[in-house]
């Protein structure tokens, strides 16, 4: 007898995609220490935190140092309820999506509530995603156990993967057979796809009819221009009974570096117990949240909520609309070069088709080597990945510039 | 065909402890808005953060206000070099512990740490706990399905309980039978108990003899005043071999609203495969750190680093000193009232007998109805914990000779 690691983690395939980078990276710059690189692979913003950010912080920070001021526990760890309100009013019920107060739980980032969601859910669920698709949604699930072992190609026995290819617009529809669960997330990473209104539509209806829990991951939807494209699942009819939504202040507020996101669980969302009775989800998460989580930094609560005062909206709309100049820049002069470009309207990310049908990874290899510029091997999102590459728009406008003129030199 | 929910959450019990604590205190409240309510049941802190502290947050926010220094995500999340090195350096080094950083995993909260790192290991390992046992332990195995249903007296089918009794001075020895997994927390919370070097050592050997991990929370090692007990695990000869330690700034720097800790995976720790191969623990917890978890706020980050500094030492040990002292007057005040108090010594928790043999949650509504004095119910800890209240030294000097001199009149 002895203990027993979770077996299940040794079927994930070596390293998560950006750690992957990282080491190839860090391996070129000790042979290369002067190469001029410029990062424009993992998706990590540049600009500082907005002024009115920084006010907040600056005013949580010495509210807590003095006795009458000073902040301990976030009460159950869900968020104040200044931060939860501002939510509420801005993200959703100025867009006509009616979402609730006990419904927001504020967290320390989208990546692990959409890492953790999984959990509330049982083992036996077939989930669908996306190929490509953020890696997080899938090895989560196989560290829980929901998958068989890995194919050489990356895809993992036991889930459903919805091919997002070119021809459809990078935007699966739903499967024709069922699944349990389905993960979307748009504006798309990696793909910098959108759903219209009509696409979600179909998603909500297909949910509706099959029980199935759609989690909607928007952290992007910020870049989002194209006034007909909606931004919360919420802004679609019935989509409060199926989906749980996922927001993220790092690449609206630049918050990589500090850490604040949230989740929204409608009350009406049920999944249900093997013998069919109906349970509501909610609950299970806030008590997830409230077990194995204890709230988000008092000071980081103060600066996400300054992002939504007239003034920090502006600061805030500034940095994105630079961001979203880059994308318009790369994507422009990428075709220019005749590069075939995807994405980067209403998105930050852009999805490349490597020339001659250069291998994702071999692409990746030559421009870092050849132009010292980091991008994502798009094969490291899955098989229908590959052949691309994804950049992102988060560089400075100044590195932008200079790494198009080096894949013009290129 | 429908989605499933994870069924092992409906086995716990209603509520986890703190909830349904504040539930009453709400309760309460709302029928008598004016009571002069003294919290000394949540752990929470109220001593503000050091000024040490306060001028690295500060500096640390102005830093990502500017481009040139602002700090986007911290790579691979398991937290700058700068504070990791504070650490091995004055929590184990200088108490002669051998920690190699690379050991070292920052994170958002021993609670969170102590309720994920099941997750590295198998569903099928039969794990102890004591009986009190801070809940989290339990319910996050509940959670996992590593239990079979609940009781009524809150135990779980599976789980090996260990009574810590007056008779044993609350700390148990190992059981006379296997277990995989253990969970240690010295000085305890709830009844703050230590754990002298003799019985930690009793520990390690028998975890060495049954390759059994031990999941070691040190998260109140600074109030440790006895020269003789040791702060960390790894002060056990063999230790590096079988345990894992959690530490946490919530009670040295008073972060509980800030969210900073660590967690300790030495490099030689191994679990086993089902085959009987040994497994390094250490890198699945880093799989799980960068993929289900995004790292620390830099500015928290620089915050737990200041109270390392010199002055920030100082100041952190005179918060400290102050709660020590404050778990003395109580020690001392409940002692000439009449009352049995253990812990309070070496630990901020005091563990306290009901009088006359009262239930501890009716004692808990007594003290809340009748002196307003908010308690822990023993019993909230588990069975062996009835008829005792837990207290706790955060609250204010002023609120604590308040709340004596209310005791004094009951």
């Amino acid at each position: 007898m002895m203990a027993f690691v979770n077996e299940h983690y040794l079927k994930l395939k070596a390293g998560y995609l950006f750690p992957e980078i990282g080491r190839r990276v860090r391996a070129f710059k000790e042979k290369n220490p002067k190469a001029p690189i410029i990062r424009m692979g993992i998706g990590d913003v540049t600009q500082p935190l907005a002024p009115a950010v920084i006010e907040a912080m600056h005013k949580a920070v010495d509210e807590m140092g003095r006795p009458e001021t000073f902040k301990g526990y976030d009460d159950g760890g869900v968020g104040y309820e200044f931060l939860r309100e501002a939510i509420r009013r801005n993200d959703f019920a100025s867009r006509g999506a009616q979402v609730d107060l006990d419904e927001i739980f504020v967290s320390d980032g989208a990546k692990c509530d959409t890492g953790n969601i999984q959990e509330i859910f049982g083992l036996d669920n077939v989930i669908a995603v996306a190929d490509p698709v953020y890696p997080v949604y899938v090895d989560t699930n196989v560290m829980a156990g929901r998958t068989g072992p890995g194919a050489d190609n990356g895809q993992y026995e036991g889930i459903v993967y919805m091919p997002a290819t070119e021809a459809i617009g990078f935007v699966p529809d739903p499967p024709k057979r069922h699944v349990d669960i389905a993960y979307l997330c748009f504006p798309n990473n990696p793909t910098g796809s959108v759903a219209t209104q009509a696409q979600l539509a179909r998603w909500v209806e297909y949910a509706q009819a099959e029980r199935t829990v759609l989690f909607f991951d928007a952290a992007y939807e910020a870049y989002i221009t194209d006034a007909s494209i909606p931004h919360s699942i919420y802004e679609i009819p019935g989509a409060r009974d199926v989906a749980i939504e996922f927001r993220s202040f790092s690449k609206t507020a630049g918050f990589t570096g500090v850490r604040c996101a949230f989740t929204v669980i409608p009350k009406s969302l049920k999944a249900y117990r093997k013998d069919g009775t109906a349970v509501e989800v909610r609950p299970l998460w806030n008590r997830r949240h409230c077990t194995k989580f204890n709230g988000v930094s008092y000071i980081t609560q103060c600066g996400a909520a300054a992002a939504y005062s007239p003034e920090g909206k502006k600061q805030v709309r500034q940095t994105i609309d630079l961001y979203i100049t880059n994308a318009r820049t790369i994507r422009d002069r990428l075709t220019r070069l005749g590069y075939s470009v995807f994405g980067g309207t209403n998105a930050p990310y852009l999805w490349i088709k490597t020339p001659k049908g250069m291998g994702s990874w071999e692409f990746f290899d030559l421009l870092l080597t050849k132009i010292h510029v980091v991008s994502t091997p798009g094969a490291g999102f899955g098989p229908a990945g590959e052949g691309y590459m994804r950049l992102t728009a988060f560089a400075r406008p100044a590195q932008v510039e200079e790494a198009l003129d080096r894949f013009a030199g290129l």
